[in-house]
């Protein structure tokens, strides 16, 4: 590898049902407080700038041009990237790319999503949509009822409950009560989420994301000028991405994402580690099911034993391997460009020991899982002090 | 800079006004001809794909996934990158750098767009909204209008004149009478593009080129494997890209992209060459003012001097610096997605000695030049035998 390229600065709105706010200043706020978290950074050291994103949820075309312009970034590169969910991982790992080749030495990746300009039920057209069109939408498959299809798989095959399940959301709700970023800041009790309204069964409303608005930055420099940018730099030490087919019909199994998992075993190769040296992590719980996949995907444990991994309390701050110390989508909401960075973001200030009252013990090495689409695009980070 | 970066496989389907396919399919006919043209390649050995386009022309989103999906490139990742008319030529530069830092050895870059979905009224609109939608959009520029603004301030400047910017057209038109794959391949005079109808004063239709449908693909390679796939890799050597606000009320000059000329000058230093060691270059002229300001922008001639240049016929094969050989998008037509690497396939070619009777002797050094919307993106490429 060319050169080593390190986190140096971190910023995240809050993710709100509405924030009010046009895309350009979504995008400021969550540059600007990267900018600062930088401490010794200018816009004209930022040598590019990546604007991940999906397209369709707000009415601007090409947000890279306007953004760019707004956030004061011209001359410098600028461009969109889109892995629906895993947008801004995705750039995150462009970024790694530009700056290790050498084109760059800082780069700032912006992930943002605006949702609330939308019907719920345009959100749900622009869903069907990132499936395929031709063969599989039209036959009128949700993001839920996808993830419903495979929570029953787990459960049929592995004797998963859907105590388990509402167990992750409980989990979440106690990070969440402490991020005051987060769109959810109540703890919810396992009662509460079983009895909550069926969404697509086995899911219920508490097994679910929520659609939001947010922004976060991520800004990346190499090892030539990370440490003059930020005295502690937080360096990228493995990066994983692979696709499965997007149709759920063209599929193997339905109780991994074969993506997330390809992934993630290019990340240890690459950072040179095994999964139990993980001390914290972030997973793409856009439902309660997806956070158990991510822990078999990821190798946290055996296959089939993720229901019972956050049975036993081992993904909790203290137990084998802390998850979503955030409060994770489930609690934050889900912005899709906005999500891959927010996550990188609680990674950044774990390995900083900056999390507070959720900060896991002398966390040395960190890691990311973003998964666009149901299990088509998977993203995994990890991240080292 | 880590590692060298060669194209390996160049295709392209025919640009036509409906091609009368799905996406997926018009992808697939690029990429295969890029698989067979690379001779010693197989889908496997395909490291990652990196689709280009714009959204909204069609009705299916994330297209990568399945895209990816349908080239048989599952599980090797996959994601989409943007930037409106310059998004493969952007999709090229981070295919080199995910080479060049070592991540990747072959990726494969496909462009695409069908526009026949969308009337014409349609199009506009989406146009329309790749400009500032709270700023600018709702006054009523479409592209032609803005190009049209650009025209107008270079005639009053340098005194350019109509029938400058239809010799543009002409010469289109005579390279394009030889190339297949363009929509156009009928020679223009002078006179019928001065008498043709008024789009936006100062230019007529045959100063505008065409929506298409269309793809190319353009595959890359280090040089670790480069010389095993193709006995004669063309390299990447100087790489250029660079922003300027998207809204034209931003802008300093309406005589120059200055975007296009920073993303030139940046390809230069990167190549270590002057502008006058170009052989043959490839422009985006998706009006015939596009093409003088890309000659003056890439520093061919002096700036004001574009028209002087075609009118002194140095464009053409045997003058000083052959311009779209293959009649660029005035001919081709203009498929936004897929047009810069159709561009990288014509001085690829002209490298490799293979563009019959438009070949320019001992072609030894070609260069690309892509722009999205009216000078928001510009990036530049120098390629080398």
């Amino acid at each position: 590898m060319a050169r080593n390229v390190a986190v140096v600065g971190i910023g995240q709105t809050s993710f709100t049902r509405a924030c009010g706010v046009s895309i350009r200043e979504l995008a400021f706020d969550a540059f600007k407080e990267a900018l600062d978290d930088a401490r010794n950074l200018g816009t004209k050291e930022i040598d590019a700038s990546i604007i991940a994103s999906a397209p369709e949820y707000d009415k601007q075309r090409s947000p890279a041009g306007l953004i760019a312009e707004y956030l004061g970034l011209n001359p410098q590169p600028t461009f969109c990237i889109e892995a629906i969910c895993a947008s801004s991982t995705v750039g995150i790992r462009n970024a790694w790319a530009l700056i290790s080749s050498g084109l760059h030495d800082v780069v700032a990746v912006i992930g943002f999503q605006k949702m609330s300009e939308l019907t719920s039920a345009e959100s749900q057209e622009r869903m069907l949509r990132g499936g395929d069109i031709v063969w599989e939408s039209p036959f009128g498959p949700t993001m839920p009822s996808y993830y419903a299809m495979l929570a029953q798989a787990h459960i049929n095959k592995f004797g998963t409950t859907e105590e388990q399940l509402a167990l992750v959301r409980k989990k979440s709700s106690r990070y969440g009560a402490t991020n005051h970023k987060a769109m959810f800041q109540k703890e919810v009790t396992v009662e509460q989420v079983l009895t909550s309204k069926v969404i697509s069964s086995p899911l219920k409303l508490f097994d679910c994301c929520s659609n939001a608005d947010g922004a976060s930055c991520t800004i990346l420099a190499s090892d030539k000028v990370a440490r003059k940018i930020n005295d502690t730099p937080i360096w990228i030490t493995g990066l994983g991405l692979a696709s499965a087919s997007m149709s759920l019909a063209g599929r193997d199994t339905y109780t991994s994402l074969t993506c997330a998992r390809n992934a993630a075993q290019q990340a240890y190769k690459m950072a040179k580690i095994k999964p139990k040296e993980v001390d914290v992590a972030q997973v793409h719980d856009c439902f309660t099911i997806a956070e158990i996949l991510a822990y078999e995907d990821l190798d946290f444990c055996p296959r089939g034993e993720g229901g019972k991994l956050i049975q036993n309390g081992e993904t909790y701050v203290g137990g084998k391997i802390p998850v979503n110390t955030d409060g994770g989508l489930l609690s934050k909401g889900h912005p899709i460009g906005a999500t891959g960075g927010s996550h990188v973001r609680t990674i950044v200030r774990q390995l900083r020991g900056e999390a507070g009252s959720t900060q896991v013990n002398n966390a040395e090495i960190g890691l990311v899982h973003n998964v666009g689409g149901a299990g088509i695009y998977g993203s995994v980070l990890i991240l080292r002090r």
